[in-house]
């Protein structure tokens, strides 16, 4: 059977709902996420309330489509970004993240060996981070209607009591961080599309960031407000919490981290690091006061080993992030206007 | 701003993660949505443990993506789909649906009049059957990695305690019922194609089951299987109930419940209405001597008033779905081998 051409390729009969579908299920699907919540193939996954972590009184509920273009990059492929990404979203809520659904949009004539390479990442990245993928939904469409293979991922978890985390809750006086080096997804996806000859290739940052969280918590319960900066990157997050709270944001810009490489990219390409994706770095503003323990638990943590504090959380001006340049000057970093780079996540 | 004629398309900086999205989140999904889950803007829902239904014990969880085409057909559009469809894949579970997440795929260029009038639809959808859209994601791709507009939802909703459908359930001499004619959606989408000229357009049958299933446990508490027949009919959820529970299912043909322009079409295009996609119609097994009471609260319920007990669970041929014909045969009614209707939901 394998022999045939056809056989290794996406069919619209795939997307049917009949046999082939069932069977692409059962090979594929079952098989790499392999969970109790799956295995018995029913439209939807049922799941305990008593099987959600104690300690927690409310469920995080997160959806993200992944969309990214090329589908293998160095540091990670779309299945990667797919788990990472909503772990991520939940974990920003404080949130353990337990449960993900999968939704996949396949193009007809897709390589079923690279569909298989995808879900393995998948499943693969559910493990490591502790998530189970326990529901999920195949579409194949007629080839040119979608290009090669989308996947949406929501996300499921329990915020753990007494934590409130939230954009608006960002006040004078707080510190503003990050866990590492900006950019490097951004740079990653960039190079990947062959646009660059770099000789030392960036790597994605994508990893899943609820154990730096946890570690982070343990040092400060009170941790105001975090975010991961994908999309739009670190300014884009600064502007929502700053339009959120009604307060100023102020960088030091010999403060931020940024890989050489990266700053290499962005000077050739004209890219500002500071609203470049990333997939493995989150920015969280927290009392003044516990700045250093914080920066301490996220240097300690895998994740977090470049961490960095910013800046700081200011009276004025309102709801706008300043930058201090290293020469001693001020500027505005104001929301992306236009589109940095498209299918980046 | 307005009368700038790119002002009234979906462009790359609406999926920037920049200011665009923001404007596009706020004018369009939270004004449709309107609720206090979604208001925040968090990258996370935050549901309390106790909003959650009294009564409850598990967690339904189920995801769908929508890829229909072409997007508005009579009876209904991808956005009362995509609402509707998941909450039909929670309901089957017997459970309440209360969340949804909406996931949107868009292709650059596409307008945002159209947009706004799937978004519509998604609000009053969800309005219409009790639901909240409480966290959402939009990805914008450049022209022509997708067709227009594709969408995914994911569903959270609560089980009674006390009910346990499950596919693996079905038992010889149980009664299988169906809540009205089949294939309308099938047929809707393949008239709003154009393929045919029908004097009498068909309409889909799109609507949400959750009031259906709750009046149908209320006559039978231990309802054994219940599937929506989205892609792939009556007839492969008759065959996945048939290989779980290793029992055979016997249909009579002259009490299935079709209408007549739903035969005309399958006549003319040699389709089987046991087949064709249903969008708003369930197959339930439940124990024979509860059938006529399942049947009595189907009938008075709006989303059941042309119910039918279609035929019955039988100890052999194990796996198979067998149809008695009108005139007094008998044949395997299989699952589904090939792809009948790409992009019918």
């Amino acid at each position: 059977m394998n022999s045939h051409p056809g056989s290794r390729h996406v069919t619209l009969a795939h997307g049917s709902g009949g046999k082939a579908m069932r069977d692409l299920i059962e090979t594929l699907f079952v098989r790499h996420f392999h969970n109790p919540w799956l295995t018995p193939l029913e439209d939807q996954a049922r799941i305990g309330l008593g099987e959600l972590s104690p300690g927690g009184n409310r469920l995080a509920f997160t959806t993200d489509s992944f969309v990214v273009d090329p589908l293998f990059f160095p540091g990670g492929d779309i299945g990667t970004l797919a788990v990472n990404g909503t772990i991520n979203d939940l974990a920003m809520s404080g949130a353990l993240p337990l449960y993900l659904s999968c939704g996949m949009i396949l193009e007809e004539g897709l390589s079923i060996t690279l569909l298989e390479e995808v879900v393995e990442s998948m499943g693969r990245a559910a493990d490591a981070a502790g998530v189970s993928i326990v529901t999920g939904d195949t579409k194949v469409v007629p080839r040119g209607a979608v290009d090669k293979l989308f996947i949406n991922t929501t996300g499921l978890g329990v915020i753990p009591e007494g934590v409130h985390i939230a954009s608006h809750r960002a006040q004078p006086g707080d510190a503003i961080l990050v866990n590492g080096f900006m950019g490097d997804h951004g740079a990653a996806i960039v190079d990947a599309r062959g646009e660059l000859a770099l000789d030392n290739p960036v790597e994605s940052d994508c990893q899943p960031l609820q154990g730096l969280v946890a570690a982070m918590l343990s040092a400060c319960p009170d941790i105001h407000c975090l975010r991961d900066a994908t999309r739009g990157g670190v300014a884009t997050v600064l502007n929502e919490f700053a339009q959120a709270a009604q307060v100023g944001m102020r960088l030091e810009e010999a403060s931020l981290p940024v890989r050489e490489t990266v700053r290499g990219v962005c000077e050739i390409l004209g890219l500002d690091p500071l609203y470049l994706a990333n997939e493995g770095k989150l920015v969280a503003i927290v009392p003044g006061e516990a700045a250093e323990a914080v920066l301490a638990a996220m240097r300690s943590h895998p994740a977090g080993q470049e961490g960095a504090i910013i800046g700081e959380v200011t009276a004025v001006p309102e709801g706008r992030v300043v930058l201090a340049t290293a020469l001693g000057g001020e500027r505005i970093v104001d929301m992306l206007v236009g589109e940095q780079l498209p299918r980046i996540c």
